[in-house]
């Protein structure tokens, strides 16, 4: 190994090692394919790269011995190129996956609670709406995980998987009662500052 | 107006609007004070900018007309630059957060999450280590949640601030309800392989 491919190997970024973790189930697989199956399982909990961004990483990943590659023959019509993780590539993957440093906390970013927390410029009926639109795509997305348990259920290869899809539908499911409490908060402050003798304004505090 | 004026309004990024609201909170305040106060209250459920960004999104809010600032007088022993928020930038923050296509979806990168993924890759034990450290870190942070409420509860001008924290405080427990889950069923998964008559390999299945 080179040491410019050893440099390379350190500033490899999380989608390169999601891609990776893709590979690293049993099977060859297209780009496509993988974009596939990223799209229900990897996005529920981490994020779905572009599919030109899949194709990116399988390149590089190809170039550091870690992913190879192979077009399909004539009796395809129409040739694919399937990738398949090679033994240096699940090695170092594991390496990866086995620090904790790496993991980090969790990132959050919720636009939804950006805006609640910015309350004070909306009408209190726009910000309901938000809660609602939040309810509804929330909704959608405990369905899509759902089906994705059960596709995956009971298949030993995706054992840990089937772990990850679990976790993510109890925190749709949590993420939906988050938004109905919110709606409660949103309707208590509403009749807060309706009520007579209460201050609405003031002198500004000093934040902490 | 000028047009290149109007075209970098359109370019804002979320940093830019996050910095925007924290001056839209009565007062004004230096860079320091902005970055203290995100980190008891946005970081929770948003991010967190670097001072050094905040530092750069104020003059690039100055420049917009959207933030003014003003250096203290010799009273003070270290002059201090303050600033706040103007018109223009409150109605242009309005809009902004009245725009739900801009909320989107909340985007969430769990590390953790991809590990226990990847879990055929590890040993049983580092998983269960890395959702132990996962919980030790929620605890501390609910911690922290649970002061910031403390902090702004019952202040009339941060009503919506202590709105959006507790369900910061709510999320966090859930977060915690979310990893004992996992570690149950992490339990689970290592009994039903050490049961005998369990297929643990076996042919490639197609994801979905």
């Amino acid at each position: 190994m080179t040491s410019s491919q050893n440099s390379k190997k350190q500033e490899l970024p999380p989608t390169a090692w999601a891609v990776l973790g893709l590979l690293s189930f049993p099977g060859e697989r297209t780009g496509y394919e993988l974009k596939k199956w990223a799209d229900s399982s990897l996005r529920f909990f981490y994020w779905s790269p572009a599919i030109s961004q899949i194709y990116a990483e399988l390149r590089r990943l190809e170039e550091l011995g870690y992913a190879a590659s192979a077009r399909s023959g004539p009796e395809e019509t129409r040739a694919k190129r399937r990738y398949a993780i090679t033994d240096a590539g699940r090695e170092a993957l594991a390496g990866w996956a086995a620090d904790t440093a790496e993991a980090g906390p969790p990132v959050l970013k919720h636009g939804l609670l950006l805006r609640i927390w910015l309350g004070h410029l909306a009408e209190p009926e726009r910000l309901r709406a938000m809660v609602g639109e939040h309810l509804e795509r929330t909704r959608g997305e405990l369905a899509a995980v759902r089906e994705a348990v059960e596709h995956a259920d009971g298949v030993p290869q995706w054992s840990f998987p089937t772990l990850a899809l679990r976790w993510s539908e109890r925190q749709h499911l949590a993420e939906l009662e988050l938004a109905e409490a919110l709606l409660t908060d949103l309707d208590g402050l509403a009749q807060n500052r309706q009520s007579p003798g209460r201050q609405a304004d003031g002198d500004a505090p000093t934040p902490g």
